[in-house]
């Protein structure tokens, strides 16, 4: 399973929010709308071994984590508006624990720190870095792997205090510093070749 | 100087279309939305050596041609909707000849066969396509290039027939088929890669 968790330092928690003006008012909501495309996204179909976690971290309400589920997806469509509305439905609902707000998406109050202590137990965790390794020379990937990176803003030192705690290797993807939709999309490219070799 | 061309086979040419429904009535005018943000944005940055041109051959009034020009861009943002706003406001407007409609943003009712025709006079022309040459293997990128790639959709043999007649060369980017903005971004990677080590 490829796992992505991305922070949305300032994304909203309310469902109080425009379709029509996603990235303005919504503490950039929109860059964690294209890393669901660019998580799940083939030609004619959807990855059913990713799963992507935000974790949504501005007011009025944070933490609040919404899970993806490639497997389970049914209503996912490529746009940034439709999978807006996806979240701004699960936004809208009262969740105790984790609860199914739609199939394949899952929201929770988790914290940042919970989320990356529950991914650890099962899968190695990567940490995209402009400094870390380059992600073509590491030698092999793990089944389960879980890729940690920012939106639009880099992990703060309390954000990468939290997860140097599981021994993260530090990936990094190429010369120019990229948005986070475009990284997801090269780790799977780099992913699909390994998996094509074995 | 790269440039990309992608072929909207049915992406609407009139400006009555809403941008509350991007994926639906505009002949997925989203999946070219998409390209323009992978084609120019940096985390931080706009590329600026960098040119796409949609090719908007749906009703009612093909063909219409959009180019965006990194270096001249001033109003671009990453999210879908505000592009289709610059798109839009382009084919509100008439043009005879080529027509600036926004700065970095121009207008034609250029042909695909004369925008190939034309680029292929300065840069070398690749094509997208599965069964190509490995990116990665290929020994040497020029320094004008042309990159050319369908919407959802496959180059007809119409358009393939336009293509050979330039000796492009056929390039794959891996094992699984991508969106076209997908594709971009893996584009780019190489090549900044390959900046790098000269």
């Amino acid at each position: 399973m490829r796992r992505f968790v991305v922070l949305g330092h300032r994304a909203t928690t309310s469902p109080e929010f425009s379709l029509d003006d996603l990235s303005g008012a919504t503490g950039r909501l929109d860059i964690l709308l294209r890393c669901i495309n660019s998580s799940f996204f083939l030609s004619h179909s959807i990855r059913k071994d990713v799963e992507i976690h935000l974790i949504l971290q501005g007011p009025p309400s944070p933490t609040k984590t919404i899970r993806f589920v490639g497997s389970e997806l049914k209503y996912l469509n490529p746009d940034e508006r439709s999978t807006a509305a996806l979240i701004r439905s699960s936004l809208s609902q009262r969740a105790e624990g984790e609860k199914k707000t739609s199939p394949g998406i899952y929201m929770s109050s988790r914290k940042y720190s919970d989320v990356i202590s529950l991914l650890a137990k099962d899968s190695q965790i990567y940490y995209l870095k402009e400094q870390g390794h380059d992600v073509r020379r590491l030698p092999s990937f793990e089944q389960d792997i879980t890729f940690v990176l920012g939106d639009d803003r880099d992990l703060t030192p309390e954000e990468e205090q939290v997860l140097f705690e599981y021994d993260p290797i530090e990936v990094s993807l190429g010369p120019e510093s990229l948005h986070a939709d475009h990284c997801i999309t090269i780790v799977h490219n780099e992913l699909d070749r390994r998996l094509e070799k074995n």
